[in-house]
């Protein structure tokens, strides 16, 4: 079977690199075009670790150029730039998984905490790409926007619950997560004397994730108010949410799980408590559930940059072509 | 003026070395005493970073002898171990800090999770040692028992709020500790491959720190449901709490923290995140909070080893011999 | 093409996950069997990581049982037990990569550090699996004793300059290696708090590897004095050893390393100094050398678990099978 | 007794903190000036863990200012811009403890490595200030000009064995030091990501503290090659160095080690390997002797922030004003 030309558009950050790691040995995508802001590197220059692995060579990123050889392109930019890109590229007739904010909010949620949106046609057709809730709208979507990492984390432990949860109560999201979320820019807060041996906490109650995960679980019905605090853990890669919640029926929690997610491949509902470490270098998304009285605890974990960006959309990517699911996806983690 | 004699009961742990470390600089104690369960040996022998820093040898541990020559026993002993020492202690006239659960809480709570009590007679005049709290108490114990490291760190975030939380809504606590916290004992737990880079949960909505915060949060005339969660840090020392709360006033949640703490010289009411890291090697308790409509997201950071055991520990000591409160008392913290 | 079964023996410690993972993804060979000391388990009760990646089910490693299915067998055991089951698997006609001690040294060497050997008959045919240096050979083998982790490294930094050291000056090796390699047992050395933020030295001039680089070494005509000292980082994975000799001719030592590898694949030559974290994950040894006068430092990063055990295996096996050096071998590594 | 006041220029860097910490709490300086190059903060800006601890206001460092109250300044400066401060503060009167490299070498070795001298008068005046090798000329000296960390453990090491170094043998030192060694700067080499689970090799034979090292080993009558090589360790405080040499009579190490450093109270002399955890926090160096052969391995360790700079600047400037060397100087580690 020929293989699909796909490009990244970003190619220099931490989730272009995981990109190009999971694209260079996928089975039915060829990595044609790996565009950075500047171009004209081999990407072993940006990223030592591909030294003999491979010698893609970097080109400035170009709509017109990515049309003529590529069917899909992956986005890890900022946002702004990455609609820009993504409207160019869908009227070009390319296909964009975008791993930027730029496609995940409604208008008003977008305008109210990014600021002016520029390409609201796309946005009104753009499917929000988490598998387990909208795998056939994704099927048969041209855009794609990719969710965050905390949102996939947090949606995928909650949303199960829709029935249960008590009308007009809180939930709470305690989030943490390793610096690899931050990317590669280098400001004070990510200087290692100020992270090793350290935790704290950033945004408290006011991140922008909390819209995201409270537009994406109103669409699951739950419409309780959503408080979301992340934290900074000192490790490289990974991320353990702890969501709290009150329910209003005697439910299994744990069976509850095990039963939403009876056909996935890709979420493992645990007896025991997450353990992050389990999850990183692959796809996987851990749950486990405690209870007592009326209080449903849940936890899940994920690999920030891979579940949480850019295996999530090779995931994508995979069903908007019809191909298995699983194609070129991580499930051995990096342990020990 | 002469030095006050004390003695440690169980040199041999962490607390212990915390406690060593305190008093051999104390300007009004002398420790006098450094009980093991073994004894014979060289205090550097079991803390290879005392050579040429103290002299001191370990006894093994006998009420008697301690009550030869010490007005004062603090005991780093294991639940059950520590109320044998106690009892005896306090019986000869020593008076006693104990730094196990076993003078923490109600006999019914007590005996729900530890099992039987050896002494009820003298667990009905134990002060619980939280000088915020109980300052006036201590001063006149012959009995305090230390508050647990998440307790400590829990019930100052929580208390100020008092007067303002919402009736029968549930308070979330979800705690994060470094690895110190479970102790020199070696188990698959504290095996470095399985902490390092990793972050989990454990005894989720059933630690045995959850009563003794309830029970404290009571004496505050807080009595909403505590629902409580610790994780494991991938650092060695250091904790951070964050709690969840429903507010029915309208309150600044900084200017009642400041307020609450203003004759504090330990508790640091910071209008930034709470930071663990800056806590580390100090007895001060960092306090952050953050508002939005009528949720409250409190978070508190202490060195779990010495406010919230060792520090904290002497501090009463201080109190309860009429000294100077911050006398010995470490405020520099570790950093950078 | 019909995939050939191998069987691992010793597959609950960290180089049988490492084995495990990489034979369920290999493209020849078929993981047909999976021994352990007790059996009967599922791997993912073993290794939580596993959960939903295999099904295989452990067995009580019994040689009979796997020559009847297996054509080759990994043995990750501990020495003295390995060559019990290489001599048994050997007799009864089946290959062994064997990842202990037990053939990597002269039996005089053996002896001196390991005690008595028990199968001196195979001893003798069994080839030092480094592919760098013995490539023919492993292809013919049907015992092949894979190397040590700090032996592999060492010898690919040393070996390309045998012609230039000088005669009668001692080598010194400098080597520092993350807390995986002590594998899963748990003392106080391995317990988080005595290794995070920590770094030590440990069997200085006494490592048991020492004889084994020593006489590997020899085989490249090198008989200079070799003394080594191991370091314990504080990191899980990975290993870098620094080396320095004293040099008799004007060499360049950058294109002398780059001619020497210029046709291996798995050694990549450094300009800028060898970092570790770009080897974790792979197959790769990077090197890099500085000088000044006649002194040569050269130094060379490994994954221990895999170019230092279980990846080398497979190479190896790929070898004695006539296979591709690179199926199913790593090359993206763990970054970031 | 009165307290003498002193000063710090430079109080917003690692060491600069590490200072005030020293001074806040010594028994005969009193810190009475906290210059930075821009003034007007409370030091607890510049570093949150002294909130609550001193309310000492920084001054934009100003020579004049200084000598109208303080009788010793320490410099905790860049290179160049310490000696443009030290030859007014002399010219003032003012005694100077810098921690800089400006008056660490000979004029020759400085020009070579570090560019013009603007202060050659002094330069011949100041004294290397270590301790150990120069207590008398650093109690008569006005200018002391304190040891790099890396110099202070190397040399510690090294000097002892003078008299049985053989003659025109190279001395190996391979160097590993913590993260906070860097100072607070932000490039891409201090980013956690890059650093953490992370060992590398920096500067090769090729770094400014070699010639420190050399010039301070040929006033102990060594008068070999030095070669050394610093590595980058993934934790935030603390060094440990590595030499290796060859001796020409059969001395025992430890004895000679112990012996040479029997009336030292901040050298302490291990039979077990140097745990480098056990000096962080202290003014201790720890060595500890392997030997095999005609080969000494020697490794020592110091806290870089306090033995490698502001807690062996307070003993220089103890030293200076006649006080007890150990007044106000730590020695209680920060272990667990």
């Amino acid at each position: 079977m020929k293989k699909i030309n796909v490009a990244i558009v970003g190619a220099s950050g931490y989730t272009g690199l995981e990109l190009v790691k999971l694209l260079i040995s996928h089975p039915h995508f060829n990595l044609a075009y790996a565009g950075t802001s500047e171009g004209g590197k081999n990407l072993s220059d940006l990223h030592p670790s591909l030294l003999d692995v491979t010698d893609i060579k970097t080109q400035k990123s170009e709509p017109k150029e990515i049309a003529k050889t590529c069917e899909l392109a992956f986005l890890a930019l900022p946002h702004k730039t990455a609609m820009e890109f993504a409207k160019e590229l869908l009227e070009l007739g390319v296909k964009v998984v975008d791993l930027s904010a730029d496609y995940r909010l409604s208008l008003e949620n977008y305008e109210k905490h990014y600021g002016a949106h520029l390409d609201k046609e796309h946005l009104k057709e753009a499917v929000y790409g988490l598998p387990e809730l909208n795998r056939e709208k994704i099927k048969k979507a041209s855009l794609v926007a990719n969710p965050g990492c905390y949102p996939t984390a947090s949606i995928l432990a909650i949303a199960p619950f829709a029935p249960y949860i008590k009308k007009n109560t809180p939930i709470f999201i305690d989030a943490k997560s390793g610096v690899s979320g931050r990317g590669k820019k280098i400001t004070e807060s990510e200087h290692f004397v100020n992270v090793n041996e350290n935790f704290l906490t950033y945004n408290a109650l006011k991140h922008r994730h909390e819209p995201e995960i409270a537009e994406a679980l109103a669409s699951c019905d739950i419409t309780n108010a959503v408080h979301f605090v992340p934290h900074l853990l000192p490790l490289t890669r990974g991320m353990l949410v702890s969501a709290y919640m009150q329910i209003n029926t005697d439910i299994n929690a744990f069976d509850l799980l095990t039963d939403f997610y009876k056909n996935e491949q890709f979420v493992r509902v645990r007896k025991d408590a997450v353990s992050l470490k389990l999850t990183v270098g692959t796809n996987f998304c851990d749950i486990f559930a405690a209870q007592k009285d009326d209080i449903v605890f849940v936890s899940s974990s994920i690999d920030n940059l891979l579940r949480g960006a850019s295996a999530q959309a090779v995931v994508n990517a995979n069903l908007m072509f019809g191909l298995e699911e699983s194609a070129g996806i991580p499930k051995a983690a990096y342990v020990p």
